[in-house]
C-alpha cells in the first residue's frame, strides 16, 4: 500500500509544454467557474469526499495504469476479477424471493425462472432468521417478508423441480447455518452429491448481523464466531463448491453506514475471518479463493462505481500482505450486490423502478458478478409477481438492450471516476486503520466501535433527509397525497388458510417423525457446542436429517450456549 | 478538421517504459480473451462501430486533451456548452405535453408545475400538424396525441395562468408556423413585449419533418425553406430571445437513422439553414448563436453519450470553417433531447420507466440543455396524470437523489468513451461529407438521398429485433401474455363530449369573428407567399390577430402555393 501512496503526489502533472494540463487553461476556466458559482460552492458525497466541478488529466493521467489499473482478470483487479468480465461472463441475475408458505415460493421462483432468472435464491422468513420455527412466533408475522421454512419437507417443497444440481443456490442463511443443513439434506434425499453442489451461504457473517443487523441475540458473538468457522471448515472439506463465506457489507450499508465506511468494514471482516480461519491452520490460498462478499449499491452513482472498483484493488493487496496469498484467485473480491432498499419510497412506488435503474447501473459499472434489483414495491412488501418480474426485466434491458455487458469497465479512464476510485481507496484504508487499531473487526463489533460509526453517518443522513438538504421525491419535496399517486401499492399478506394449513403440516411433522433419533441428533449438538473440537455443523447437518426442526435446533443452541447480549455502544 | 485526423494516428502510444500503454500486458489478456471468447466474438454498436471488449490507454491518452476535449464553455465544447454546465444550470426538465382540448392541457400542465416541470411545452394534436383545424378531420382522431388548437382563444385558454413572461415556451411549431403566431397574440393582449418572451419553435425544422415524418404534403419544401427564413428572420429582428430554428435530429432517428446519421443529418440541415440565412443577408454570429437542436436519445447508452459529445465538436468545428464565425456563442451545439419512443414497448409498459431511466442518463451524460422523459405509457396513448409524473419524477431522482449534475462531463476521460466519441465523430462527418456531395441537405431531401440511407438502417434495426438478434424485453424475448403483465395500459381518450363542445365552441368562433378583417389578413397572406419579398410569418402573425384559425391559414398558403408531393426516393 505504502509505495502507491507514495505515487499520489505524481498524479498531479504539470507539463512544460502547455498540455495535456495545460494549467493556463484550466485556471482561467475555474477563474470563469467562480466567478458564476462563488467560491462557497462545494459539494460533497456519501462518503465525506469533496465532489469538485470538472476533473480533467490532472486527476488522473494514465501513468499509473499497469499498477493501479491493468487488466482484467489480474491484480490489482480494478477492471474486474475476469479476464473478460461481463463481455464473457454476464452477471448472473439473482432476485432475494422469499414470501409466503414454501409452495407459493416455488410457483414464484418457477414463474421468474420462465422470464429469464437464472441464479436460485431462498430467504426465510423473519421468525427463521431470529431462530424460531413458524409456530413460535404471532402468525400475524409470518410470511409476508420471506417463506416459512422450518424442516426438510418445506425446503423439499421450496426446490421442487428446480435445478439444484445445475444453478447455483444462493441461501439467505445465519448461525448456525440449519438452512444450508436443510438444503444439503434434500440434495442427498434426490441422490446429488454434496461436492458437485454449488452456491453461498449469503448471510454466513455473523458479525455484519451483530454490528448492522441488530441480530446480536440469536447466540452470543463468540458461539456465532465457533459457528461460522465450523460451517466453513465442513464446507470447505465436503462441498468445494460450496461458498460458506459470504462477507457482507451490505448490511453496515442499510444501517447507515456510508459506502466508503461499509466497504472499509466488509474488508475488515473478511480480515477477522480469514485470521480465524489461520489460526485453525487452513491454507488462505484455498479458502480466500471461496470467500464472496455480498454489497449495498445505493443511487450515489459514481461513488458506488469508485467504492466497487477501490475495494477490488484495497481488497488483492490486502491479502497479498496479511495472508501472503500469490494466486490471483485468492485476491479477487468476487461480490454479489442488492440495489439499496434504504434509498426507495413508500410513497409513489413507481418511482423506485428508476431509481433501482440507476443503482442497478452503478453496480454493473462496478463490476459486479451478481445482481438483486429491488422490486418497486420492496420497501413496502415482499415483491409481488408482477413487481418481481419488472425488477427482473430491468436486469435483462440493461444487458440486452442498452449493451452494457460489451465493455469491460466502461467508466476506466475517466478523470472524475479514477480520482474518485483513489480518493474511496484512501476512504476504505483509512475506516480499515480504524478497525486495526480496535483490535480487528470481532473485537471493534464487540466493543460497539462499528456501531457507534454507522450511528454517526446514519445520524448525519438522515439529518441531511430532514433538513431538505437531500432531496427524497415524493418524501420531502414532489410531494402528493399518497391516495392521488395511482401507483399500485398493496401490501400482499399471505392467505391466513394457507399459514394455518401450513401450521397444521408442521405439527403432524413433528408429531408423526421419530422421536427418540431427533433427541439423540440434539444432545450430540449441544455436545458439540460443549466441546472444543466437533464440528458444530457436522452436528447440524445430522438433527437436520433426524427430523429437528430449525427452531429445534436453535432452541438447543440457545439453551447451551446462552442468549446473545447487544453489545455495548461506545 | 483535417488537423485534427492527421493525429489520429498518434493515439495510439507505446512507450518504452513498458507503460501506460505496455504492450506486452495488452497483449497477454488479448490472448487470454481470446482462449475464452474465440476469435470471432465481435460486437457492433448502432451506427455500425465496432464495439470491442476493454479500452485502455492506447485509445486515448490525454495528449490531446486540450485541442479535442477543452474545458467546458469553450471550443471545441466536447465536455460541454456552459462553462458550468449542470452543476450551476442544471438541465431544464421539459415535458412535450399535448392531449384533449386546451381546458385539459392547462389542468395538467398546471398540475405538473406543482410536481417540479420547468420549462412549458405545448404539443398540437397531429390534425394541427397536418395543417387543418379539428373540424376539418375525423372527430376519432381528435386529441389522443396532442392538444387541439386552432384559435387565439384555444392557446390563451392552453397558457391560463401559466409564466409565460418568465419562463421559455416550447412550441411544436411547424411552417407556415401558426402556433408562434397564436402565442405572440396572446402575448400581445396580455401586455407581454415580443422582445421579453423565450422560447423555441421546436418543429421549425421543415427538412426533417420532410425526410424522416412523411410531412411533405403540407406544403411543397420550396414553400417551407421560405416560410422558415421568413419565420427565422422575423424572430431574429422582433424577438430576439426566441430561438426559431431548432434543428430535429429526432426525426431522423425515430425514422430508423442511426445515432450517427441522425446527428449527421441535422448539422448538414444546420448547415442548409444557415447557408439559406447567410444568401439572404443575415450574419452567422447572431443568427448561429439562436440556433438549437432536437435529438433523439436511445438505449444505446455509451453510442448515445458518445454522439452528443462528438456532435458538439464536429459543430464547433463546422461552422468555424463554413461561416467563419469566432465567438464561442456562434459555435455552440446547444440541445434539447426527448428519450427514444422507438425503444419503448407496448408490452409490459411498466419497464419502460427503466429505459426512459438509462436513455435519460446517457442524455445527461451527453451535456443536454433540456429534456423530455417519455412517460411509460407514451408508446399506446398520451401520458395519463400518473405516467407523466413518473417521467418528470425520474428527472428529480437523476439530478436531486443521484447527483447526476454535480460533476460535468462525468465520463470525460474513460478510454471507452472518448476513443467512441473519436469514432462517432468520424462517423458523423462521413455523413455529413455524403450529404455535401448531394447538393447539401435540401437537394439530398428533396433527391430522397437522405430518406434512401434512412429506409437502410431501419431496415437493418428491424430484421435484427425480427431474428431476435436484438434482445426486446416482453417483445421478442420474455414474452408473457398481455393480459397478464399486470402493468396499467389503458388507452385513454378524450370524454367525446368535451371535444363536441371544443367544436361547437369552434364553430362560434368563427361565426361571431368579424369575417372582413380575416378575409383580408389572409388575402395578404396569399401575397405575402406570391411576392419574393415580404415577410410571410408577418402575415400569419397578422391573420392570426384579424382571427383567422390555423386551418384556414394552411388552407390559403396550400391554395397560394400549392400540396407538397412526397420526394422521390432512390
Amino acid at each position: 500500500m505504502s509505495e502507491h501512496q507514495e505515487q499520489k503526489g505524481s498524479a498531479t502533472v504539470s507539463q512544460g509544454d502547455g498540455k495535456p494540463g495545460d494549467a493556463e487553461a484550466q485556471r482561467a476556466w475555474k477563474e470563469r467557474l467562480t466567478d458564476l458559482l462563488g467560491p462557497d460552492d462545494r459539494r460533497t458525497n456519501r462518503s465525506g469526499l469533496e465532489v469538485r466541478a470538472l476533473y480533467d488529466p490532472n486527476d488522473w493521467d494514465s501513468s499509473r495504469y499497469l499498477e493501479d489499473l491493468g487488466y482484467p482478470g489480474e491484480p490489482p483487479f480494478t477492471r474486474g476479477i475476469h479476464t473478460s468480465m461481463h463481455r464473457g461472463r454476464p452477471w448472473t441475475p439473482r432476485l432475494v424471493v422469499g414470501y409466503g408458505i414454501p409452495e407459493d415460493y416455488n410457483k414464484r421462483m418457477h414463474h421468474l425462472y420462465e422470464l429469464g432468472l437464472t441464479g436460485l435464491y431462498v430467504s426465510p422468513c423473519n421468525s427463521h432468521m431470529r431462530g424460531y420455527d413458524p409456530d413460535q412466533v404471532e402468525p400475524v408475522l409470518l410470511g409476508t417478508c420471506g417463506t416459512l421454512i422450518a424442516t426438510k419437507e418445506d425446503m423439499d417443497l421450496c426446490l421442487d423441480g428446480l435445478p439444484i444440481d445445475r444453478e447455483s443456490v444462493a441461501l439467505g442463511d445465519t448461525a448456525p447455518y440449519t438452512l444450508s443443513a436443510l438444503m444439503f439434506n434434500v440434495a442427498k434425499d434426490r441422490g446429488i452429491a454434496w461436492r458437485t453442489l454449488a452456491g453461498t451461504s449469503t448471510q454466513s457473517d455473523y458479525l455484519s448481523h451483530c454490528a448492522a443487523l441488530g441480530m446480536f441475540f440469536r447466540i452470543p458473538l463468540d458461539a456465532q464466531r465457533r459457528a461460522l468457522l465450523d460451517h466453513v471448515t465442513w464446507m470447505n472439506e465436503t462441498a468445494p463448491r460450496w461458498n460458506p463465506m459470504s462477507v457482507v457489507g451490505q448490511h453496515y450499508q442499510q444501517a447507515g453506514a456510508t459506502p466508503a465506511e461499509a466497504m472499509g468494514f466488509a474488508l475488515s471482516a473478511a480480515l477477522q475471518h480469514g485470521m480465524d480461519l489461520v489460526d485453525r491452520g487452513a491454507d488462505p490460498e484455498a479458502f480466500l479463493a471461496r470467500f464472496s462478499f455480498f454489497f449495498d449499491v445505493s443511487l450515489s452513482f459514481f461513488e458506488e462505481v469508485a467504492k466497487f472498483r477501490a475495494g477490488r484493488r484495497v481488497w488483492s493487496r490486502l491479502v497479498r500482505e496479511r495472508f501472503g496469498v500469490k494466486s490471483a484467485q485468492a485476491k479477487r473480491l468476487r461480490f454479489h450486490v442488492q440495489t439499496s432498499g434504504a434509498d426507495l419510497t413508500r410513497q409513489q412506488p413507481l418511482n423506485n423502478i428508476a431509481r433501482v435503474t440507476v443503482q442497478a447501473m452503478a453496480g454493473i459499472f462496478g463490476g459486479l458478478q451478481s445482481l438483486h434489483t429491488d422490486a418497486y414495491d420492496e420497501a413496502i412488501c415482499s415483491p409481488t409477481e408482477q413487481s418481481a418480474r419488472i425488477a427482473v426485466a430491468t436486469q435483462h434491458i440493461l444487458r440486452d438492450e442498452a449493451h452494457l455487458a460489451d465493455v469491460i469497465d466502461p467508466l476506466g479512464g475517466s478523470y472524475y471516476v479514477e480520482r474518485l476510485t483513489d480518493e474511496m481507496e484512501e476512504q476504505i484504508l483509512s475506516v480499515i486503520r480504524i478497525v486495526d487499531e480496535a483490535g480487528g473487526m470481532f473485537e471493534a463489533v464487540r466493543d460497539g466501535v462499528v456501531q457507534s460509526m454507522i450511528g454517526r453517518s446514519a445520524l448525519q443522513h438522515q439529518r441531511a433527509i430532514d433538513s431538505g438538504e437531500q432531496v427524497v421525491v415524493g418524501l420531502n419535496r414532489y410531494v402528493i397525497p399518497e391516495s392521488e399517486d395511482g401507483d399500485e401499492q398493496v401490501l400482499q399478506r399471505p392467505d391466513p388458510e394457507r399459514i394455518a394449513r401450513y401450521l397444521d403440516r408442521l405439527k403432524h411433522f413433528r408429531e408423526t417423525r421419530q422421536q427418540r433419533p431427533v433427541q439423540r441428533a440434539l444432545d450430540e449438538l449441544a455436545r458439540a457446542y460443549e466441546s472444543t473440537d466437533q464440528n458444530t455443523y457436522q452436528a447440524v447437518i445430522r438433527a437436520v436429517a433426524a427430523g429437528a426442526t430449525h427452531g429445534e435446533i436453535c432452541g438447543r443452541v440457545r439453551e447451551t450456549v446462552g442468549f446473545g447480549n447487544p453489545p455495548v455502544v461506545v
